[in-house]
């Protein structure tokens, strides 16, 4: 589904995304998600996760802080919403950083039936089996557009790498979303928020390779400024989204100020709420 | 107790207020807290809970990411704080989304002698027995003026049902406070943070119906925008007042900045530090 | 250590910051570590906490919301820090207003090797068995400079009583960094940021009080403001130092936005990257 289309169908329906995340970035992953025009929830308790996700049109996961209660909260979310039918997004956070986390996530893979994985190459080249460096929670090297394409046919889910160009597979095509990176490590957090607008195009389009590249795409337009704050190099996304904007796409910019790191996004690709030729380019296999 | 009473006895006093409250938003409420002139303190642990509430005067109860613990928590606090007669404010957060919040909610409510209860219309209409929808933890429909009446006279408390217009009633009779919030669902928060002045107000003049109805007007009043920023429509917020100010009132607007998502509030009652004719207004029984 | 020398080497080697810290300031703590150039993780499992901090080259403990598990997963890394040989960087958050906030303090002070405590004045002088006031966790009286003497001689380790001026004591001798705290009160967590920034420094330079007083004098700089912003009393912050920058220095003022409470510093002693005389002055022994 292409971003315009996830988007008016997020305006209408206004669903609700269930989100289990951490706690650093979680009032980001809660803004971005109102702001991309879904209604956001966490709850976490067991006396509560199953009925809340009940209620859901897509469940996020995002292993930033875990622990064995997450753990247990997630894996009960998890069947419930696949029972249900709901796209389950997961961010692997730190996965190859400690086995803690690379065994979680492989759990989770391997008991739910997870619709699509979003990570930085590093978490990403952890779970396709390959050699990467992850240092906490920053990937510091690894291929991701051969990491993306290695777990997506290993694990038969739609699978992201995000970086300086995101890359989007399915296993067998890739997708590449250049929406520019450059200074966005510099704001801690974009990642979860990235995330979070794939679980929002995911609970009204579903998660294929197509759908992933254009949330992610509609998320990298953040990066354009108006002339006037240019010079301060403000990063611009998807936050403050007014009543209406839908309608016509995102045609403005809009301000992401994440703890006062602000920074900016280099290429932008969006314009009339359109992707321009150019934004999400195939790959190849 | 008027606002710029309660404002010059949280200057004078620095009274500490005690939030139990959840993960998404604390960072605001904390914020929020302190530039109202009040001293935050989280604190959760049964360890402490009991010993830390009894230096407080006042606390407030958010239930936004409750679990088993945190309930306990509350319980404990709860009591202490009835014992030494501090005022106790509770947002029901999510009531009659899930069976396990709206338990909950009915259980403080019957356990601990509550000052004032803030939700949104559809919280509010769950607790007094009315017909609601709540999705997640947003209010999708429900009348908020008969939702306050009803439940402050079913709960013998002080109600308020918060929204484009804030209903604030003690049962016979009931506030309007029109302060402009056609935006504000837009900010992850903004409810939590508007609970959170209600704490401060009733730390320095209990929770009666007025105050709590000054307490939100004043909140409200974070509308005022300098017109070289109306254009972005920024929010502004009690967040950043200087030492000193509370003398002179709310005088200037304020910055609120949540998250990157800044609205602007539309009508401003407030004006030299005193609500004027028409920023409170009865609502009729 | 001097800040130059710090940040270069922060710089070089991008050290991963292990921090175990509270909730309310979680956001801006992982912000700020990773515009001083530091990378930040939060992790606080039992199940992977020890192996985690063997990533780290600085392990940061905030009590600020502690409760026993917490403190479990603090004496589990704690001591495999020590086992390595890092950096422990305590801030005893509220010690002094709750029993089990300063038995905390202590006991971990007993258990571990700690490199430098961190705290307001309230906070030091209860660990230095000074009368002190703490409401909740502000401190409200104390001798700053007499705490952190005092404290330090008795703990054998550097300590840093912040404030409007802060005081760095080894024990023999204090050195006062007076950057200017004058607003600082008025934005939740600007403490526990400057105890992080003491952490990436110490991850590059140890832990002795001139790194320290350089750490905080680098935080201090914040205050800052480009002339056209003056009037709106922003703090500034090294909350978004770009790629390159610390090559120059902190040569330019950068925002620093705290949940919207925005103030500014008074002092500033940096300039083109270089404490400028004054800006630690021995406030002798």
């Amino acid at each position: 589904m292409k971003a315009e289309e996830a988007l008016l169908g997020i305006s209408s329906e206004k669903p609700l995304v269930h989100h289990l995340t951490n706690y650093v970035t979680v009032n980001l992953v809660a803004n971005t998600t109102l702001s991309t025009g879904a209604l956001p929830v966490m709850a976490h308790a067991r006396e509560e996760v199953v009925e809340m996700v009940s209620l859901a049109s897509a469940l996020v996961v995002n292993i930033g802080t875990l622990d064995p209660s997450f753990v247990e909260a997630v894996s009960l979310a998890g069947k419930r919403a696949n029972e249900r039918g709901i796209p389950v997004v997961l961010d692997p956070v730190g996965a190859g950083a400690t086995s803690f986390r690379t065994a979680t996530a492989e759990r989770l893979l391997s008991e739910l039936s997870i619709s699509a994985v979003c990570g930085n190459a590093g978490e990403i080249s952890t779970l396709a089996g390959l050699a990467a460096e992850v240092r906490g929670v920053e990937s510091l090297a690894g291929d991701a557009k051969e990491a993306a394409r290695k777990a997506a046919g290993a694990l038969g889910v739609t699978v992201a790498a995000t970086g300086e160009t995101d890359y989007v597979s399915d296993g067998e095509h890739t997708l590449a979303v250049s929406n520019g990176h450059l200074l966005m490590g510099h704001v801690v957090g974009t990642g979860c928020a990235s995330t979070a607008v794939v679980g929002c195009f995911a609970a009204a389009g579903g998660a294929d390779a197509e759908t992933v590249a254009h949330a992610l795409a509609y998320f990298g337009r953040a990066g354009r400024s108006p002339p006037e704050e240019r010079g301060r190099g403000h990063l611009r996304a998807p936050l403050t989204r007014r009543p209406g904007r839908a309608r016509r796409g995102p045609g403005r910019a809009r301000r992401f100020a994440a703890g006062g790191g602000i920074v900016r996004r280099l290429n932008v690709y969006y314009s009339g709420g359109r992707l321009r030729s150019g934004a999400v380019a195939w790959a190849g296999a």
